[in-house]
């Protein structure tokens, strides 16, 4: 039984969508690194495992991350009295132009690593930029710090400013080099082919990305739909494709593997069934979409079509880390898209915004985001009893006013693949 | 020259809607309470007068928070996916039917103040309960604290919960009980005329609040056009009455005395022009406004049409005591509404918002909210050094990063009215 042992606290995650699972003061046992059953009562056999009591303490599944921007990090809340594409122009393309030097690049990606394990993100999908050699950095700093990441080097060489523009054929090298180097270095840490998004892909270039992808078996992410400028520039670009999604889809880029897409704000119906057909997981960034005045991308109406949905940060364009605050976000998104449908489209319940924010992005990863059998041990604990509550507190309750207070400096431990996470030292 | 007192740093303030005043490394000089002048080099005349020197920090007016419900501060976080109406009967009328307990309100409104405070906020605008007793207790902790506040019993006569239906003459006495006794006792805390809104009072008691408001010149604060229901509820009840807001008015309360009126999101251009013409504020409740599926107000119209406008925190429809929060939604809901008005109402800008945040609302108060001549010296003092940023801020883009981490910890000094005030021993 050496490589059992056993959590006990005030247990509360989501199996299905839309509705927690709770137990108070439960065990949690853990075989290896994963989740071996969820107990009210251990069970005799288990009764000589060791326990660590997190006496009224939350443990709910890790938060996962499906869309971020490593080198934004520097302008978290800049500019965001500005539209997409001035914001990019203004402060994203030149600060992603100066990871050719390396020296940066680590100071930067050692405080982001520092500040995603903060939040209480266990895992997340991440775009570096063009640079090779940065990409590598950043895969390695991920690596040491033991949280779990897909890093994809940004590929651009069409429409791009002229120090973010790369030559094709090296943009297809430079990428075919990390897959090589790094798919199969790392159990957490794995690469991900990542076109910026089709304005700033030509043709070539994405359909050698999705060649890679399939001869290589890795996943892919991307953007969708963000913004009606960027879909403009898509629709003129390419009168032969019925939309933006089938794009992607036309170079092997759309669930031909494991595939994200980041914002799907202003989907047609005929995306929606494509994305569902896919398979395609959908990074909704509502704090992103909101401070870049793309608008708010209908998760009800997905869900309800089969899309799958996990919840992220778009740093610098989401102007936090902290998905604890984009969960509280994605409930009010919800809300006003409900206005917006003219109350067709429901807002999201706390559970079902939960599972999202767990197990609809975990997934991605494989079996991560819930306490059920066989999932990957990840897991928060919160200590919320500092906060003295004026009144009882069901666990859902004890949730949401985590949640909506963002305060991260309740967790007090980070679990892994199984493994205590501590601050990464960096 | 011993009344006159200077501090120093990165000073940042509007005095125009829609431009900031910087000095970097700047000194405000203050007389007595009020500010003398703000320089860039201190006059000769000036430079044996005492200079505390916060190097590095920022320093701002301090926040004004025009609406929040002082015994909703243990549902904080709660409930938040549910409408106004069910979340109102759910959590918020069983909470505040407690507030006869004068002892829970002690333990309620002594942590309250202390959470204001850390927030940041100097002035605020308060509604109690209809209890008489920990309404007075509520005044006498402010004026403990050193906050600046408004603080009002609630009136509600009408259509009310029966542990929160009171007699209407017990209201009317409680209420003249109070002006007279707190109208004069403080200077920074007073009491304030406020009926719960439209719905919860008879037509006499409407009329009896507007006749002490006049008898004792003392100002109004409501709410007004929150909900779709709510206006539903008031229409039904005032046919003869163009609209809702005029159905205050015809009470004297609006603007017979000064008056806030909170969220006013559904107005009518006849409403707008009412309220314009009366001079009265309207309290913007973003976080409240979309936790509860409100809806977006529309803030650059209102601005447009010569409304005053301030913000507010609205606990616990709003899920957070932070300003600081509220201005990011405030910007981030502009956004919305730019969309939502077929991109006829603009965004707000930084500098625009920021603005609300301290002279829109400071300005009820009296000069307050600025550091021009004259004004009482509030302000806050921010130290960001901590935070090495990568690239060199400017004093706007150090004040957006403040802004949009939401972290109150680092407000490192807080003066109201001249003083500087430290956390309330409550």
């Amino acid at each position: 039984m050496s490589n059992l042992y056993c959590i006990k606290g005030d247990i509360l995650y989501t199996k299905d969508f839309g509705s927690f699972e709770t137990i108070e003061s439960g065990y949690i046992l853990i075989e290896d690194s994963k989740v071996k059953g969820v107990y009210k009562n251990l069970p005799e056999k288990f009764l000589k495992v060791k326990v660590t009591d997190y006496k009224n303490s939350l443990i709910i599944p890790g938060l996962v991350d499906l869309h971020l921007h490593a080198p934004q990090f520097p302008n978290i809340g800049l500019g965001l009295d500005k539209e997409l594409i001035p914001w990019l122009e203004t402060y994203t393309f030149p600060e992603e132009s100066k990871y050719d030097d390396i020296e940066y690049s680590k100071k930067v990606y050692s405080k982001l690593i520092k500040e995603i394990w903060k939040y209480g993100t266990t895992r997340c999908c991440v775009f570096a930029t063009i640079h090779k050699e940065s990409c590598k950095l950043l895969i390695e700093l991920f690596n040491t710090s033991g949280l779990g990441a897909y890093v994809g080097k940004v590929n651009m060489d069409y429409d791009s400013p002229i120090n973010l523009l790369e030559d094709t054929d090296n943009s297809i090298n430079d990428t075919e080099e990390l897959l090589k180097e790094y798919r199969d270095k790392f159990p957490l840490v794995k690469p991900i082919i990542t076109p910026r998004f089709v304005p700033s892909c030509s043709d070539k270039l994405l359909k050698s990305l999705g060649e890679l992808a399939i001869k290589y078996n890795v996943p892919v992410q991307s953007h969708l739909s963000e913004n009606r400028g960027e879909i403009k520039m898509v629709a003129d670009r390419y009168p032969n494709e019925p939309n933006y999604a089938s794009v992607y889809n036309s170079s092997n880029l759309l669930g031909q593997t494991k595939t994200i897409m980041a914002h799907c704000i202003h989907l047609s119906d005929e995306e929606i069934t494509l994305l569902s057909n896919k398979n395609v997981y959908v990074a909704h960034c509502p704090t992103s979409n909101v401070n870049l005045s793309s608008g708010i991308a209908a998760i009800r109406k997905l869900i309800n079509n089969g899309v799958k949905v996990g919840l992220a940060t778009d740093i610098s364009g989401g102007h936090t880390l902290s998905l604890i605050e984009v969960m509280a976000y994605t409930m009010q998104m919800s809300n006003l898209k409900w206005i917006e449908s003219n109350y067709q489209d429901a807002p999201l319940t706390t559970a079902e915004m939960f599972y999202l924010a767990t197990k609809g992005g975990g997934n991605f990863f494989g079996s991560v985001g819930s306490f059920e059998e066989g999932y990957d041990f990840d897991a928060l604990v919160i200590d919320d009893s500092k906060e003295e509550p004026f009144n009882y507190l069901s666990l859902e309750e004890r949730l949401q006013k985590f949640i909506y207070s963002g305060d991260y400096k309740k967790i007090k431990a980070r679990y892994i693949n199984g493994n205590i996470v501590n601050e990464p030292n960096l």
